[in-house]
């Protein structure tokens, strides 16, 4: 599949003027095009609600336009509870899927109406002790161990990840909340990141869904709903096949009507925690090409490093580059395209066959929109580059300023030196 | 060699008591005798000078320590540069080794007295263009290209990094440098990081010796500097042999004699860019054990997480831990030690064996003092630590604060957002 951009290079001149590159540019017509058809995916479940999974973008205007589509968030942490008091959420808006959790969390997630969703056995004392009670409705993760396959060369092992309750620890869990007074219940499990196969949610659903049966049976409790979390990837290279998430929505429907329906659990509600297909495709980073390097390789250097961007340097992650006015161009030039972190993993791509660049040519880095923003750092003293929403009317709006060198400094504000560092 | 903590229980006990788990702690007397080492260790060489890599360990109040001792400041970004300012630095006191550099921080090296150093031959039409002149002092970074073998198990690919100039650009930046009024010259090179071998300098130091002499020869520029850069590791494993920094001094000084001297070139000085190996092993975080999971494998939730480290997730870097009050109890279990990321690559060791660790322990991460802080994230909305100097008579002082939750949201703080994001 052809991987185009969603911004023109007269739309990133026109955003440049005003906010110097690199800036991230998130598009909003994609956002709620791709929301809509999720919904639609799954309409056939009646209590199906999308928890955006916080972590990923955590920026509250992006938040704001899932909120229209009766989105929640998926919380990991005080902050992102906060973030997501901040956008208004209601009692029921907010799954807090966190592990290795502090109580204070728990507490602050009950207070804001949020469903804990419990990582481990031992959390449920946890949760008495703090909040003087087991809240009535309450989710429990699990971890079936071993490892998941979906297809040869899709898989996962659940065995080592640090997620989750073991089969016999969710059955005992159940029982004890149900005695302790908890009266709904969720089940929830993340088994594989990123998967760009229809097959992964039905998979995983068919088996939530005979656990929530047994479960049901078993332990007498009410399973309100069944948390499928993320996973759900998105296709990063032009030669991915990306997932059709109507497909997805009728795997897990058939899941549903052969599992849960004649168990007489046709009420349960479907719950989805997805960062990454909400919104990594409709974000980018927009650079600037700024030094060309000949020596025993070629370069491109750009204005933006992995402080904007650390999926390429932490996990060696492909995101595609398109540069802007060069789009059928042939890619006759084979570049490393850096950043300027004094660390040699600091390169958007390695051996990438693209147009000839010219200086101040701008280069949209695809696919950034989730996990992108969210994981920058400040190493080697950078800062982080601002956020801007290209609407759907064409025009654009800042939602997130850029650092300052008083940003990078500022843990330094309570000492003497503080009034130098800014200084320039 | 056994790992002991510079810090003990009743230490970190008294330090938690006002600053809470996680935090970083550092080695007042551990920095203060490495860096007394260093100095003896090349004190044959009469200019020699160690320029910290701020970036490893971004932190005045320890860099205020090596200033003590002559040091000054390796600095790669604008903001490293006003650090460097902040503290003080003076003329000959910063070098600018940054590469796919912004015009505007030569020009701002060039205002604080810094000396450049030029990653690519392109760059001296940007510095020529931007000061308005060429400065009387500049170094010029070397990439010799090709693999650079120390020993059979420890090389580097130079020729995959995009760092520094070819032979040929070299011999040509000179000329052309000479010719615009350059006076006083440099050569820099990297080319292999973190190494615990006593040869790697010597080897570097008489590949730059030769090649100054060549390039002194042959352009008739005066090379008053080698900086032979970073690179001089520490031992993160008990198993590792820590280099003996004196006969990494007599080796560089064996070549200093047999390439320098004999070509009447007794004078240079030898410069140094150390970060790892100035601060690493005197850095820890300090962390404390909150949750014990019992699934597929056994697990200790601690309360730092990736934000406070990063390097096991990002490199799958060894880290020692000892269990402070357990110091000589037997290593009789197994556990992974976790973050609270929502990334299974969030985990401090793996298959680690530790003596039983109880909730409320106290975990010392050992060798942290370098990458550390500085490559912390706020994935998730964790809100990085504070740090603390333990000062040689065993007191302590804070000398950074934790961040706090307006710290995290604080790029909203133009948005009418703002408010409710850091309220409570």
């Amino acid at each position: 599949m052809k991987k185009e951009p969603f911004v023109t290079l007269e739309q990133v001149k026109e955003i440049a003027a005003q906010y110097p590159t690199p800036f991230y540019v998130y598009d909003e017509k994609g956002i709620r095009e791709n929301v809509k058809a999720l919904k639609e995916a799954f309409s056939w479940n009646k209590g199906y609600k999308e928890f955006f999974a916080v972590k990923a973008t955590p920026n509250p205007y992006l938040v704001n336009i899932l909120q229209e589509y009766g989105c929640g968030c998926d919380c990991s942490s005080m902050t992102e509870l906060m973030f997501a008091k901040a956008v208004n959420c209601q009692p029921g808006d907010v799954m807090f899927s966190s592990n290795d959790t502090p109580d204070v969390e728990f507490k602050y997630c009950d207070e804001i109406g949020g469903i804990i969703n419990l990582d481990d056995i031992t959390h449920i004392d946890h949760v008495e002790k703090t909040l003087g009670k087991i809240p009535k409705t309450i989710s429990c993760r699990y971890n079936p161990g071993g490892v998941f396959t979906i297809a040869n060369n899709i898989m996962d092992n659940p065995g080592d990840a640090k997620y989750g309750m073991t089969t016999e620890q969710i059955f005992e869990a159940f029982r004890i909340l149900k005695e302790k007074g908890a009266e709904e219940f969720g089940i929830h499990a993340f088994l594989v990141s990123n998967t760009i196969t229809n097959e992964y949610y039905p998979m995983l659903a068919k088996l939530m869904f005979e656990l929530a049966v047994k479960l049901q049976q078993e332990t007498g409790a009410h399973i309100k709903f069944v948390n499928l979390s993320g996973g759900i990837g998105i296709p990063y290279r032009p030669t991915d096949t990306p997932n059709d998430i109507k497909i997805i929505g009728e795997g897990v429907r058939k899941a549903f009507e052969e599992v849960l329906v004649p168990a007489g659990m046709g009420d349960v509600a479907i719950y989805t925690e997805l960062g990454r297909y909400m919104m990594g495709p409709y974000g980018a980073v927009v650079t600037q090409a700024i030094h060309e390097k000949h020596i025993h390789k070629e370069y491109i250097g750009v204005d933006a490093c992995a402080v904007n961007l650390m999926r390429p340097a932490m996990y060696g992650a492909y995101h595609h580059i398109t540069v802007l006015g060069k789009e059928d161009a042939e890619c006759d030039h084979k570049y490393d395209v850096t950043g300027s972190l004094c660390e040699n993993n600091d390169k958007f791509a390695i051996d990438r066959m693209l147009p000839k660049i010219d200086m101040g040519d701008y280069l949209v880095i695809h696919d950034a929109g989730a996990h992108g923003y969210a994981m920058g750092y400040n190493y080697n003293g950078k800062l982080k580059c601002a956020e801007i929403l290209l609407k759907e009317d064409g025009s654009y709006q800042l939602i997130r300023r850029a650092e300052t060198p008083a940003d990078y400094f500022r843990t330094f504000d309570c000492f003497p030196i503080y009034e130098k560092l800014i200084q320039k």
